[in-house]
């Protein structure tokens, strides 16, 4: 059985021509001869009544004490119905569509309610119902523990179920549809010669997910990366087949490598605050207590570069006063730097090629953007700058790196 | 453990002063020291996002093709919504509350989808958690089959998981909330001096249930009956005791009888119509005929007299024209009389109590209220009259077995 499946964020459910622009995709695979599995979120729609949101407000509104499990409970109604609407509709149609709910489904889960992570699939139910229907319907974002508790996996939710299905399910790809046409070089609102990237590499696409370009979530690709399931991102508004992403052995089978383009994309995230904190006199656990205390007071902390004289790291600005409160009652004195931003240039193919490092400051100092901290790995280089320069930065490294030439 | 079950229907769940009201019947249950299971149904308030009707318009603006297995999907979670904001708020004002779903709950049922018979109810599950929480909520009308298929219990699915439950845990009442005061002996908008009756018998209010008196379903009375288990029948916005339902036996162990009143109460039931059929020259299998046809073509029809000239029996007034269609193509020549009512003078007291009917005709003879059609069982007579003559009926019989003098 040649299996696909389809999953179709909220942005995709909203109106009835965004489900009718749905339905177009599914029946173009049960053409192909795929056995469809589609996974749907809640409709998406603020204010929607059965949107995410709307739940939520319902509950803030009656007292807001609701324990996880129960929320869990609540929360994946939204899924259910969505699901049932375009069962519906499918069938309307005279496609043969059953639901089994994540629960049925058998994704089981750990019991961290409103946050779960998924311990297994058993595909078998699923392939069952594929034999006597054309479309199995899975309800995103949700899954059952063993003792039939009802979960909900967190943020990127659908995503997760979407790409543990495929590889439970050893699917050809996994099709995420949303509302942009595949991974971009660069934020198109920003970079007006953003390019849609034809092929990119499992660890590339999380760095850009990690930093701001919010396609599909990172556990999702983990999951499928771990499997090497291929997964397409694609827009449910168009037929442009968007961005495939697999490992880069497989885009070398196809004829191409990553190394002919060292960089693939620039991603960018705002509202960062520089936080530098000087040794005490005569003392040398500065970093140790630092970010033992962000971490009990639930403070994320990146960017962190320690020196001899102290430590220097990043919070989101909303933090800042209260990383600043923190540390000043532990006799230090902060150095606060907040509206900063982190721009990141990305790439799999920029691994033992040098002169990146200098190509990016050549790029930002011709521009006058001063660079206030930096950092890499294998696949990306990170820098703070000012949250004023950060547009503009962007535009240079897109510039510098090539990214308006088209790719595959 | 003292375990009292207590259902919500949607009139008392649809605004923040409704539910205040529920919440106020909880707290003081728990003061009594019972050990509490509320059963809730949807909300109920026309248009509201989450009522089942609004949740079936949905539906039916997406095609309306939903097999009916994904319909219960759908409909279950109107009731798992309304449990939630429930729990919400008793949580709210310090009372520890568990949600069970139907299915955690272990109803187990039939796989009749949107219409399941519960076949059994394991409570362990239940009886756990309320060695825990002060309040377990089990949202009303859903259950499970064995393999957690999610079923639904058609019309009136809340009353029967509430008395299911109270018949499972051995419960010592099921408290039945709704927005009236109780049983009454005629419907108040027709008769002013209706009086609320203090007790009844299960078969008395499965007649007044079926007879179009609105306050709890048939089926979930027979649960409790067989059990015998006593229900409550009462109003959310009273502190009324309302009316206990239970047997003669322990009606009579309270030091009354139900012989103390011969009749309880009387319904009615608008809307139907009268149909009469005669015997083809020759032919004798009018009655089979005539009934299988009205069967295939799902037409329920009641009040049958079959005698030796042909038959006479009534269908819903919608359903009129369709019926003589059918009998018009099968050759014989029905007489339809539109506009009928059918009242009902209930009472378990009246076996064996002669002259019963007497009185009903002398009642309405002095009212020149033309009988067109009566029937008895041993706990109820039911006449068939014009429906212009309905509301004098019913009047006319309430005076005349002295309903209007309060009951115990």
């Amino acid at each position: 059985m040649k299996i696909l499946v389809q999953k179709f964020g909220g942005s995709s459910l909203t109106t009835e021509d965004c489900r009718m622009r749905a339905i177009y995709h599914m029946e173009k695979a049960i053409d192909e001869g795929y056995a469809l599995v589609v996974v749907v979120s809640a409709m998406g729609r603020k204010g929607d009544p059965y949107a995410t949101d709307t739940l939520l407000q319902l509950v803030r509104a009656n007292g807001n004490q609701l324990p996880s499990r129960e929320m869990d409970m609540l929360m994946h109604t939204g899924e259910i119905i969505s699901a049932t609407i375009m069962c519906s509709m499918l069938n309307a149609r005279g496609i043969k569509a059953t639901i089994l709910t994540g629960g049925q489904a058998n994704i089981v889960t750990s019991d961290d309610f409103t946050n779960a992570q998924i311990t297994s699939i058993d595909p078998s139910r699923i392939l069952q119902d594929l034999e006597e229907s054309q479309v199995v319907i899975v309800p995103g974002f949700q899954g059952r523990t063993a003792d039939w508790e009802i979960t909900t996996l967190g943020r990127g939710g659908s995503d997760t179920t979407a790409t543990a299905l495929g590889v439970a399910l050893k699917a050809e790809t996994v099709d995420i549809f949303t509302d942009v046409e595949g991974i971009m070089t660069a934020d198109p609102r920003i970079v007006e010669e953003a390019q849609r990237l034809g092929m990119v590499t499992y660890t590339e696409i999380c760095n850009m997910a990690h930093l701001g370009a919010k396609v599909i979530h990172p556990r999702a690709v983990e999951i499928a990366m771990h499997a090497n399931v291929p997964i397409r991102v694609r827009s449910t508004f168009s037929d442009d087949p968007g961005t495939l992403v697999t490992t880069m052995l497989e885009i070398g089978k196809m004829g191409y490598t990553v190394h002919d383009r060292v960089v693939m994309g620039i991603a960018h995230v705002p509202n960062i605050t520089q936080i530098k904190v000087a040794n005490k006199e005569g003392s040398y656990d500065t970093q140790l207590q630092v970010f033992k205390t962000m971490a009990t007071n639930n403070i994320s902390v990146d960017f962190i570069n320690v020196n001899p004289m102290g430590v220097a790291y990043t919070v989101h600005d909303e933090m800042g006063e209260k990383a600043a409160r923190l540390l000043t009652e532990m006799g230090y004195e902060p150095q606060l730097l907040p509206h900063c931003a982190k721009v990141s240039v990305i790439g799999a193919g920029m691994t033992g090629v040098p002169g990146v490092m200098a190509r990016i400051v050549e790029a930002l100092t011709q521009e006058d953007i001063q660079i206030l901290q930096s950092a890499d790995s294998h696949t990306t280089i990170w820098v703070l700058v000012h949250e004023m320069d950060m547009v503009k930065a962007v535009r240079a490294l897109h510039q510098q790196f090539n990214l308006h030439v088209q790719h595959k």
